[in-house]
């Protein structure tokens, strides 16, 4: 027989621009910058094993093979961020990521999986964590295992998040773009956070910082895309795929050319941009619909990562696998 | 003709302990404690008058009245937070506010109605500003005129909010407790925030400093609602119905008196406290049901206050006026 299991949503993230802030502490270290939620996700289940020996004895109910504990997409995995959390939270238990978002690709999978199974894990074994607390313990496994630094806090919260100061609840600090709007995307393959934030980050930071300030003075959509495009142009991150699909974007919602381009509203033709870190584009509205990709479709996400309503043992003959 | 309109959702707010940090500064002052926010909520709608004489010369689609701009489920009202929060933002417009919730009762329907105004008003005239400053003017406005302290940033935030440090985005801190109930609540009638807020408040805060701390120490809902009704025993704010009430809860949920409470998941039967402030009773779980009262229900909710997706003027012919 198994424990209690327990489910957490936690919305994708795009990162439209940051500058990496590195502390010895990793509660303090993190970026500044701002990005989308989405209502594309991640789910993740966190099931206690409480008798590791009925896996062996054939009990019906038990899929867990012991040996591979975390699966992604039902596959087994290896997910040190989540491993971490675990063991943070001195929780024994497996792991089920599920998400339809692509994966290398500038989503925040590795930080989305962290924090699910925050949430998840203190829910099954009644830890008894606040939500700040959960927050920073997946913040840190995602800073020291270098597969993020600003996605955690961002997916905490929801919307369209602009994270003023870096790190985890008690040292960063976050305000937002009080906007919705549909999201459209197309990925072209992975792109490797740990190799960028490994090299010099220091035109990066600089263009990141500029960025954050444009973007405060006026906190909107469209300020948000056109920040996030001079930022990729400034720290030379853009590949020439998704270069090539902003330039198709930009010739499909301004045909006319007179500089205008969509807010983001439904229906509307918007903006593109590159997703930080990855070979995806991004766009508001319909953009890159209209530009005659065939993209994925989604919108922002209006809350932060969360346990979903049946997360508790009553309910574990609804299982999934 | 009008002009765009812009409808906000704000969850409804339960208190369940506080403590009072006036400051001269609006944005500095406020409460701690913790509190519920609920799916049942207030819905803003604001429509700016762009051409106030189409409203005398007859035109169809305009029913708006000029000497009521603001109206409070379907009645000329007068609101002063949300015409302060409209003067703030320096926009003209009518506001309608439309709740379920009981009025007076200690669901924080003023700092709905002012933190819906904000992001409502925010999007209909483009005023460009981020989160934190609609929170802040609408924290300002309902400090202001001492209808609350602490629920603008709770509505803000969604979940079980607890506050950490008193004020505005940029003075106050949050954290929360990571779980999701049914909530039930019968109201019995109006208490006045006002004329406890102006009394001597010394006691209270001693009581809610000494609430905050148990649950900080234990961030669980069973905890929340012990401190709660601990902190209305030592506060001294009890009123007869809700005692009764209370102790009704107890007895149903508790029938072998061995002191173990229901957690407030679906079907559990679940232990209930006083609304601050108001002759509210509410319950986790069933525990108002149990002890044969009927109850309004609804849930925590997952999300702070939002603009509905429909929010523009493309979409004004679905008006429910």
């Amino acid at each position: 027989m198994n424990g209690k299991r327990a489910t957490a949503f936690v919305p994708g993230h795009v990162t439209a621009f940051f500058s990496a802030h590195p502390a010895a502490d990793p509660a303090v270290a993190g970026s500044r910058g701002a990005g989308l939620t989405l209502s594309d996700g991640v789910d993740v289940t966190v099931e206690t094993i409480d008798d590791p020996e009925a896996l062996a004895a054939g009990d019906a109910s038990a899929t867990a093979d012991a040996s591979a504990p975390i699966t992604l997409d039902g596959e087994p995995a290896s997910i040190g961020a989540v491993a971490d959390v675990l063991a943070a939270l001195d929780v024994c238990a497996r792991v089920d990521v599920e998400t339809d978002l692509p994966l290398g690709a500038g989503f925040g999978v590795s930080g989305a999986a962290a924090l699910g199974t925050a949430l998840a894990a203190n829910a099954v074994a009644d830890r008894g964590r606040s939500e700040n607390e959960l927050v920073r313990i997946a913040h840190e496994a995602e800073v020291e295992r270098g597969t993020g630094l600003g996605d955690v806090v961002a997916q905490a919260r929801g919307g369209v998040p602009i994270r003023l100061e870096p790190g985890a609840p008690g040292h960063g600090a976050l305000d937002g773009i009080p906007a919705h709007a549909r999201i459209e995307y197309v990925t072209f393959g992975e792109l490797s956070t740990e190799a960028v934030l490994a090299g010099d980050t220091a035109a990066l930071t600089a263009a990141g910082e500029r960025a954050l300030s444009r973007l405060r003075a006026d906190p909107r959509l469209p300020t948000l895309m056109d920040a996030s495009r001079e930022f990729a142009a400034r720290a030379d991150l853009l590949v020439p795929e998704v270069a090539e699909a902003i330039e198709a974007v930009d010739r499909a919602s301004d045909p006319d050319g007179d500089g205008t381009a969509g807010d983001g509203s439904e229906g509307d033709g918007g903006s593109a941009a590159m997703a930080m870190l990855g070979r995806t584009v991004f766009a508001l509205g319909t953009g890159l619909s209209d530009a005659g990709y065939d993209p994925a479709v989604c919108h922002t996400h209006p809350a932060g990562a969360r346990l979903l309503e049946n997360s508790d043992n009553r309910h574990s003959d609804n299982r999934r696998d």
